[in-house]
């Protein structure tokens, strides 16, 4: 969890982190984030603070603030904005972890410049967030972006979301490690069954980047292959919104750096429309973990009313 | 070549048609649309006429009104909007005919009471138009809304636009055509080979449309597999879009009508996410011939400043 206190012109003045456990109950979910932005607010009386914003990593209800079924954090259905409400005497809204990071680089990231931002962010899945025309669009109940569920192989591999052949069952880090546990499994990837053994969900994204580094060549493989879908889903963005830049995001870009940008950007150009892709950049966040409080904020001011 | 009298309220009050051929030079493609715009004008002394829209099926410089490299009408990079602005007194706006007709649904057709409609088209390809928080979205160039050329089975069959696997190669009539002269050749379609002999290129929507009344039924196969490909790039644009309704358009649509419609949206529901396709509206264009030149006069009232 991070909690950071914006300033109205969107500058980020004070930082505080703590490690998200697994809840026993909504009550103890949100006493923890209670505590944490309690502890912010004291160290700064100078603030005023006029409204807070809630980036989440799972379905919810923006408009309610309402956080739906997350099962691995262990809630369902919690009224998160009222229930700090009450504690805070502000207004809080919520929005969803991909819009706020992809408004935060849009705004003081990657994204400054331009006016159509395409971002994506591969991770357990694939997320996918839009700028169109300088605004965040969300569609019509708010369910825009999801880039991670378009279909680029009819019966390819099976998706988390009960398809087969999303770009996330082709492109997300949990693609990867499971051929990466694989290749463990037939003794390909020695550094991979060292830190993960067989074990999927053990395939961070730095264990994927030291087996690179120890030149595991089938590992770079699957990486490169990994990369060339996220390619194909970043041509198709290039071809229907015809944006300034597509920005990466997420675990396994920053780990991985330079190189997965650049095999993602070449196959992005191999499968695109000439004119759309051609000088099309594509950039890697530049943010960090920051984009997303930051954005969170940016969504909260604007509700408010006082956005720029 | 249709052309049509608008109301600044988008009413049609007059229409003319002529039959496009290929002309053997710029002067004669443009002075053909200036004899027509004429025979509409000189029948209605009591119009005052603002503007001038033009929509075209190829690609086009819409910011400077030129037509680009358009070889099966046999004209290349025609400034058409200053030529005729010449002949006419009065502005002379450019738009890509897709853009047009999806404009035309959402105001007068299909798409009333929507604010986020995703329109596809298949014909000789797949166009798609976009209208997305109530105004038509185009990108940074003009060059968004190329639904038909994402990429929905890498290496899959060939495409015009030279790659592989696009919505286009698998969903368009040319797709669909190229499948019925083979049937035509094996014998198993008979009516194809009666019309077209085994010439894709001969194989009109109205074509297919006899083969299917006559049930033949590997043709009603391969129309099914085509619907259902478009069911998955209409899948796409649910997750991607989060429309309120997605209206199919174009002379297939309209020559095989709601079965057709019917399959491609039931391959939508399979394809989409729950939240995004369980009930959102497909529609066939309702507009006809209309639709193209009512947008095409409604992109030039807006460019004129006058649009509503």
């Amino acid at each position: 969890m991070l909690a950071a206190l914006i300033t109205l012109d969107g500058e980020i003045i004070a930082r505080k982190k703590q490690p998200t456990h697994r809840a026993s109950s909504d009550k103890e979910f949100l006493s923890g984030i209670a505590k944490l932005v309690h502890e912010l607010l004291d160290d700064r009386t100078d603030f005023e603070c006029l409204a807070m914003g809630i980036a989440f990593p799972g379905p919810i209800n923006a408009e309610e603030g309402i956080i739906l079924n997350t099962p691995n954090i262990g809630i369902t259905d919690v009224p998160v904005a009222k229930m700090l409400e009450k504690e805070f005497h502000f207004p809080v809204f919520l929005s969803n972890d991909v819009n706020a990071g992809i408004l935060g680089e849009y705004k003081k990231g990657a994204g400054v410049g331009s006016r159509n931002v395409v971002g994506i962010f591969p991770g357990t899945g694939v997320g996918g967030g839009l700028i169109l025309n300088g605004h965040l669009y969300r569609g019509s109940f708010g369910g825009a972006g999801e880039l991670g569920h378009m279909i680029i192989m009819p019966q390819g591999p099976m998706c988390g979301c009960g398809k087969r052949g999303c770009l996330e069952a082709l492109a997300s880090r949990t693609a990867l490690s499971k051929e990466l546990v694989h290749l463990a499994a037939v003794g390909d990837a020695p550094t991979v069954h060292e830190f993960a053994g067989t074990d999927y969900k053990m395939v961070k994204s730095k264990v994927i980047k030291k087996a690179m580094q120890n030149n595991e060549t089938r590992v770079i493989d699957s990486v490169k292959q990994n990369a060339y879908y996220l390619g194909i889903g970043m041509a198709n963005a290039a071809n229907i919104f015809n944006p300034d830049c597509i920005i990466l995001g997420g675990g396994l870009v920053e780990k991985l750096g330079d190189n997965y940008v650049k095999w993602a950007a070449k196959s992005m150009r191999e499968h695109g429309m000439k004119d759309h892709v051609e000088n099309l950049a594509v950039k890697a966040a530049s943010l960090g973990d920051d984009a997303v409080p930051l954005g969170a904020g940016l969504i909260a001011l604007e509700r408010l009313g006082n956005g720029k």
